[in-house]
């Protein structure tokens, strides 16, 4: 078991990783009257047994409280729900809530718990790889509008993270290497904070993809240390800093938004963090060979690298430039020798050959 | 003009308190790229232009977003629509809300205010005497449940208040002097930080009741200064002391959920205020003729200091009880030698002399 702590002005709290360590939760509820689970049915098939059980054996009583699947349920009118369903179950101020899930129960739960009584506690279960190293620890929460993702939401530092590498055995394929993008992401963005995360996905690629607990409880804990220091130097997102985690997401999003692409988050993240550190290197911020050392990384963990099917730069640069009218400029996060760092507007030959050595067409 | 500072760890921000101060709005919004006013219909038909020409003035675009009257429109489904409002219109983070009306607006705006993009700055315009004493003042947002009042919101300390008294020149008689009875609360629960409020409400009475602007201005900064004092010693409503604003409130709720006596909010809190003095002085905490003071006051201003009609003490008994069972005890604040304090459980014998002192049947 891992502890990584992670310390805000609001609170200072523990990301506990580990092989079976959902009974933690209990520990952290300690003298508490009651604590409401949020969780998705299929995730609570399996997991709000021992969670439930931990909590009572701490001594509060617990009510189970299910939400849908997918981003359409991760929207306002499931914060309705949940907050009416806590106030019908009678919980009060000085009780807590407990996500679990993956990032659509993180973020949304957390959102509920935010704004109910104006802030409760919230406890975060993260059950897939990408909410354990992301979305659970750094304290945004919110839910989407059909405007956009995240329109809504607030930050709201949890009592605690608990981390069951155990929860990742149940992923699909998919999926599971979908958030070994965002891993890498991690991994790759400070490899001094993430302490060798990279170099366990270099030469543990099989223990990896074989979901090794043991294994896994290092590189998620040493993902959760990277971002920790960042977070930590921006709690409110409000230096910049904390936008450095952006590492390989315009692109990322680009391709989300033109939509037709067919990848999951972290995929799209994979072939981003190529695009970044092509650009870097065309911007001589880093040796060519980085592109070649991220993509190496990224093959290994089944990881697409260049766009599939490819894709036309003008659709992509199109998407660019309406982020860039709505934000103020084309920005993007690289790699360099000082570590990544924001770049405003690179000239369009540099963005263009980084955009062909990911398969876009020009 | 008067100007009061309130300073809780989260900012430093100034009410600003005088007749014909809207434009100080734009002071508030110089160097702002956008804000968002967001106001209700018969309220922006007066002040809306004013407004938005300070705003414009200080070099910021505005638009109007108006939502609907009463309780019923302090709901999530208003933070959705306004939110959505906001990102249609390209409301960005750095960009801010102006949230102009009465409680209903204030408390609505404030809260998308606080949600959009996590945390956008609210400027807050309030327009009714129980919004510029009270609830523009403190930093609590939020909405409704069918469950409850207030059950979903967020601290969010605003960026200013600008509270023109004459705006309360076009509020209906029985509105503005339920605002007194607020006003009250403030004057009487803590007569050194309110400076003289209550002596205002004694000798100054028909100017009061006239709505002169110059007495206006002083009574309203008087009692803002009282709350002040109070939100700076518990900004996040955690150490009990902000609970001391509850003053007159426990039957003041328990009138208003029984339901059935037709009273405003700031009348049934001058019942409240009656009720709590009688109870201190049966307790031997102050001396019996506060009570007195207190029933002169409020008759002065034409609010009602015996509850109308008459009512049953069982029922209201009953409510009280019901909040009892939720939160763990009967829960009064009550004035003392001292100032005043919260008082848990006190005899039901005083309780009920209490209660009959304000027209309540045994």
């Amino acid at each position: 078991m891992r502890r990584v702590t992670v310390s805000v002005p609001a609170r200072r709290y523990d990301v506990v990783v580990g092989a079976g360590v959902l009974a933690e939760v209990g520990g952290l509820l300690t003298g508490r009257r009651r604590a409401a689970v949020v969780s998705q049915p299929a995730v609570a098939a399996h997991y709000a047994g021992p969670v439930r059980d931990a909590i009572e054996g701490a001594g509060a009583a617990t009510e189970l409280f299910l939400m849908g699947e997918g981003e359409e349920a991760k929207v306002l009118a499931t914060v309705e729900d949940l907050a009416r369903g806590f106030a019908a179950w009678g919980l009060l101020r000085d009780d807590a809530v407990v996500a679990l899930g993956g990032g659509v129960v993180g973020d949304t739960a957390g959102f509920a718990a935010a704004c109910y009584y104006r802030g409760v506690d919230v406890v975060q279960v993260p059950t897939t790889l990408l909410a354990q190293v992301d979305s659970a620890v750094g304290g945004k929460t919110g839910v989407n509008l059909p405007e956009g993702k995240n329109l809504v939401g607030a930050f709201h530092h949890p009592l605690g993270v608990v981390a069951d590498v155990e929860t990742l055995a149940s992923l699909p394929e998919r999926e599971y290497r979908s958030g070994l993008g965002e891993v890498a992401k991690y991994a790759l963005m400070d490899e001094e904070a993430a302490a060798g995360a990279a170099e366990i996905l270099e030469r543990e690629t099989t223990r990896v993809l074989g979901r090794d607990p043991a294994v896994l409880t290092e590189l998620v804990a040493r993902c959760v240390a990277a971002k920790a220091a960042v977070v930590e130097a921006d709690p409110g997102e409000r230096t910049g800093r904390r936008a450095l985690l952006n590492l390989g997401h315009t692109l990322a999003h680009a391709l989300e938004t033109a939509g037709g692409y067919d990848l999951f988050h972290g995929e799209a993240v994979a072939v981003g963090l190529v695009f970044a550190a092509e650009l870097a290197g065309a911007l001589e911020r880093v040796e060519p060979a980085t592109a070649d050392r991220h993509r190496e990384i990224l093959t290994g963990l089944g990881l697409p690298v260049v766009v599939p099917g490819g894709a036309l730069a003008a659709e992509l640069l199109a998407v660019m430039a309406r982020d860039k009218k709505a934000r103020g400029g084309l920005t993007f996060v690289l790699p360099g020798s000082g570590g990544i760092e924001r770049v405003d507007d690179p000239p369009s030959w540099a963005v263009e050959r980084a955009l062909r050595a990911v398969g876009v067409e020009g």
